[in-house]
């Protein structure tokens, strides 16, 4: 097959014909992240459950599986009945559910066709639970380990494994989200102290005869850090394609961002231009140690000054040619997450093979 | 007819069946909001074409053309083909748009439908738009009045002109979008400074021998404070629905937010509740002087102190009833233009009628 594209060096010019903004996912960097990230959990003595929220594509989905992936992670139930759809069989929906009759309804038709388990994070909400919830859905009691978002403490999964059980209900184990692994610096101790909670948590589930299958933890900033101590299974989503997040945090090099959007120059003044790629297409995250509202892959010295639904202020570092009215370049998204959430499609570039497009099978399946 | 929702009080109940999150529109205020404004806009002598970007519904804009809408305003050559299909004819894209032959095709259709303008901030963007761009498409010379996003300086407006008249071009006018209203205590200096650069600008165009059919400014925030003195139009485009960044700069009162995310807690602990009115139904804004990441709208002392896709932690003020798991409440998006964004319809109530759904007609059109 010949090499029908350019990709090392900028922008894949068999796209040049398309309408700006769009996201661009790159084949080649994708597979390579996914096999490496892969290898070293499993090296390590974990399962992988990858988060797919962060792409919510079949097709990503599909490799990560080919890569050993034990089953998905997912956020919402909508979500969930979209890889159910398409055959995935095991689907965590990392989340604690307030599951009214509607969900309880949905939730036992996924039962049906899929080995299914929500999140708990109180013995109110698993008592509640009880005579609503399909049996056959499992239950993850959630733990908060420092990034006091939602979990119980962790001295308490017992109790709550326990309202379940006697609720007539299955716990299939304990897992934490470590977003506080966010942060410069923070990935190592974090790990640490989520492995610590996430023991904790285990301990007081045989404490009440509940022994836990599954000890579930990790995000990408902390996944290199994981050991299998403790963990069983390690969740990680942006890994696949990275973002400005992850190479900000130096937890990803510039080589291994697969998604970026490319978008034009559309004005421009001296030291200054301003590309169509706004809020609209990066999404507006911006954490405290952020450099600016995104990052050009090909222009690492440029910062995104200002982002606006359709305009991304862009201030060049002396010395750079300033890009032409019309110049295509490629910004790589704060938080990839919400990017990918807020279009219908991505373009996928592959070494050897002609540009393609996938569906964001799962955008804005938010219930 | 008979009262059949209960919104004055809390959340609409006719809507509790639903699952959360999801966005509701409340027609009584939306329809109060367009009017108030309208008229006072009108009473100043100001035409009024507003931003559809906010909303990008159908019905919305045809509360706004039956208010008195010269025509419309839009972001992409997307939204402008939605609006043109369903008949809405006279249509301003308020971007300097790079035209390559796919758009110049797209723009010469719509120009058979609608009058259409785009905008253009530079010599030579308006040069290379000469033999590209149907002569029937006018153009908008965008000037910039203190934002420092897009636009040409205020002066050198006449010479943008000046190079689009050369080349068999129409000139319409002169435009401005002053975002810096943005600000606390900013609106009424920003409105004179705005008025101030168009003045400067539609000077600098009869300099040249083009005569500014339109002279146009404004944004929400700065709306109240626009006078016909120099301008003949007015864009703004959140006043329809309003959001947190409005009631938080004093520009609506908390009674004129017509727009909130509908959430439930789905976890709890004291004195902080967690909603799962999270970014991807929000969206991720947060200006300086926001007190937080969107505000409850029936508890305006609580504060949204994190956020994440799937999640809203908020903070509940001392004295303040904690609301239990499952309780549904009302979220105010920070800024409603990206919230409706993320969402394909809209719920939508109204005092005397059972609740419907409005389709998001133009999301996603990034193009």
């Amino acid at each position: 097959m010949v090499d029908t594209h350019t990709q090392v060096a900028g922008p894949d010019l068999a796209l040049d014909h398309l309408p700006t903004p769009y996201l661009v996912v790159d084949h080649d960097v994708l597979s390579a992240n996914i096999t490496r990230l892969h290898r070293h959990l499993a090296g390590a003595g974990l399962a992988v459950r990858p988060h797919v929220k962060t792409h919510k594509v079949l097709e990503i989905a599909a490799l990560q599986v080919a890569a050993g992936a034990r089953g998905l992670t997912l956020a919402t139930v909508g979500e969930a009945e979209v890889f159910a759809d398409s055959g995935y069989a095991d689907l965590f929906i990392a989340y604690p559910l307030w599951v009214d009759e509607g969900r309880a309804q949905r939730l036992r038709q996924l039962a049906g066709t899929a080995r299914i388990a929500i999140g708990v994070d109180s013995v109110e909400a698993a008592e509640r639970l009880t005579g609503l919830l399909d049996p056959r859905v499992e239950l993850m009691v959630e733990v908060d380990s420092g990034h006091h978002r939602t979990g119980c403490r962790p001295g308490e999964a017992g109790a709550v494994a326990a309202a379940a059980r006697a609720g007539g209900l299955s716990v299939r184990g304990v897992f934490s989200f470590p977003g506080h692994s966010y942060a410069p610096d923070a990935a190592a101790g974090v790990a640490a102290q989520e492995e610590e909670a996430l023991r904790v948590a285990a301990e007081s589930l045989r404490a009440v005869g509940v022994l836990p299958e599954v000890i579930s933890g990790g995000s990408t900033p902390s996944a290199a850090e994981m050991g299998a101590g403790v963990l069983t299974e390690a969740r990680p989503g942006v890994y696949v394609v990275n973002d400005a997040q992850q190479w900000e945090l130096g937890r990803c090099a510039r080589e291994d961002v697969a998604l970026t959007a490319y978008g034009r120059v559309v004005s421009s003044r001296p030291g200054r231009v301003v590309l169509d790629t706004g809020s609209k297409v990066l999404g507006g995250d911006r954490a405290g140690y952020a450099t600016g509202y995104g990052r050009l892959l090909d222009h690492p010295e440029a910062r995104i000054v200002q982002l606006s639904e359709h305009h991304a202020v862009v201030d060049l570092p002396e010395g750079l040619h300033r890009p032409p009215l019309g110049a295509l370049l490629r910004v790589v998204p704060n938080h990839v997450c919400v990017a990918v959430n807020l279009v219908d499609h991505l373009r996928v570039v592959q070494r050897g093979h002609p540009p393609r497009t996938w569906s964001v099978a799962a955008r804005g399946a938010h219930t």
